[in-house]
């Protein structure tokens, strides 16, 4: 990272797969949607199909289990030619359903780091996908009491930080995002002047997978694990102004 | 409304059908699922089923048109007892799309009286729904230039609306509340002691309906157009401190 950079007063956090297990329920729902077709035909990339249709769907229907379950529903239909009866429809939707009732299990190490940085930063929590099951998720998870301000956004671009820095007066330099996908949590932020950590969840959506240059990624840190956040902190603080 | 009251400095309006239509293109919807479902077998009240499965589920799949088309294709498999072919499921997703797709359409007047506004008030846009699809609707209005707040929510109640105004820094007594809907925009922001005004739209979703007490009646104005708004609050200074 730069030297004589601002002094951090705010970490924003992610929340699928950064705070929360996520991905590897998607990757769960894609099994079961892949046994089920299987049973009915000769499907063999059924899930891979109904991811790139749930992709190719986000500007319509956006993130989330009921644009996936959508996109499963629509897989389905043309993988049959419109031949698959309305019980085993059903089935999916219910496939879709119980990714909507999966628990919501912290990562490892998250609940202490969370309470541990509360009151030395100022906490965000910024995440994306269908408002009531973010909602329903950061219900669960508890942490809400630890962030002075929770964003749920359909898209995380620059035009996204821009406007969240905005709405609590921050200037960017003062702000560390915190998010497994270089995609949507790294990014952007540092596009605008702020700093950002990556952690990686051990599965990465394909949607969520870029390249990046050497140059980017010198602008940000890897950690392993969150428990790492408050050292990586002391040495951005070292550099800092 | 009470004498002696606050000086009104912000007006929140809801945007489905009260700054934009919306109710009427979910009626049309409900038309195209009767006709197609009745070419399909005899289920005279199939688009009924699919409005109370809509309400069933929103406690899960929320508000918006992605559930209603996902309420829509399991009415249609419980109605056939899961016989429905995959294809005219393709038929009843395709309506959802196009509900999905409708032109953003302002209400007669509400350009002009917003724009009147503008500058003498400040002015919150708070409206609930998918993300996206409310994102979309807001920027097709082109009105979002005028609002100095856009707060899209998943369910309007007292708690949301004491955190709405909580985050803009304002006492309820200085709101003013203006929407179509007793239930969600009216009667919750009454509760905490913001002024709120009724402009009925011409359909009113079954769940929006609410009973109202005479007490509930005499706190809150209706008005037959959003033009007579700006001549309301003349109406209310008159009577604030």
């Amino acid at each position: 990272m730069d030297k004589d950079q601002m002094k951090i007063t705010t970490i924003a956090f992610d929340g699928d797969d950064t705070l929360w297990h996520h991905e590897n329920y998607f990757s769960e729902t894609k099994a079961r949607f892949h046994t089920l077709m299987n049973e009915l035909g000769d499907y063999p990339d059924a899930e891979e199909q109904a991811s790139e249709r749930h992709i190719a769907n986000i500007p319509l229907w956006g993130y989330g289990v009921k644009s996936f379950t959508l996109a499963m529903v629509e897989t389905a239909i043309t993988l049959t030619s419109g031949k698959i009866i309305g019980s085993d429809i059903e089935r999916i939707m219910d496939i879709g359903r119980s990714l909507y009732e999966h628990p919501v299990i912290l990562l490892d190490h998250v609940a202490e780091t969370i309470q541990a940085l509360h009151g030395q930063y100022r906490l965000l929590l910024i995440t994306k996908g269908d408002l009531l099951a973010q909602e329903m998720k950061i219900a669960q998870s508890k942490l809400a009491p630890f962030f002075e301000g929770i964003e749920i956004v359909s898209e995380k671009n620059v035009e996204t930080y821009e406007r969240v820095f905005k709405r609590y007066g921050l200037k960017a330099g003062e702000v560390l995002m915190v998010g497994n996908s270089v995609k949507s949590d790294i990014l952007p932020p540092i596009m605008l002047g702020a700093q950002a950590i990556h952690i990686p969840y051990y599965v990465t959506w394909k949607y969520e997978q870029v390249e990046t240059t050497e140059t980017e990624q010198g602008k940000f840190m890897v950690l392993p694990d969150i428990k790492e956040l408050p050292r990586a902190l002391q040495e951005i603080e070292k550099n800092s102004i």
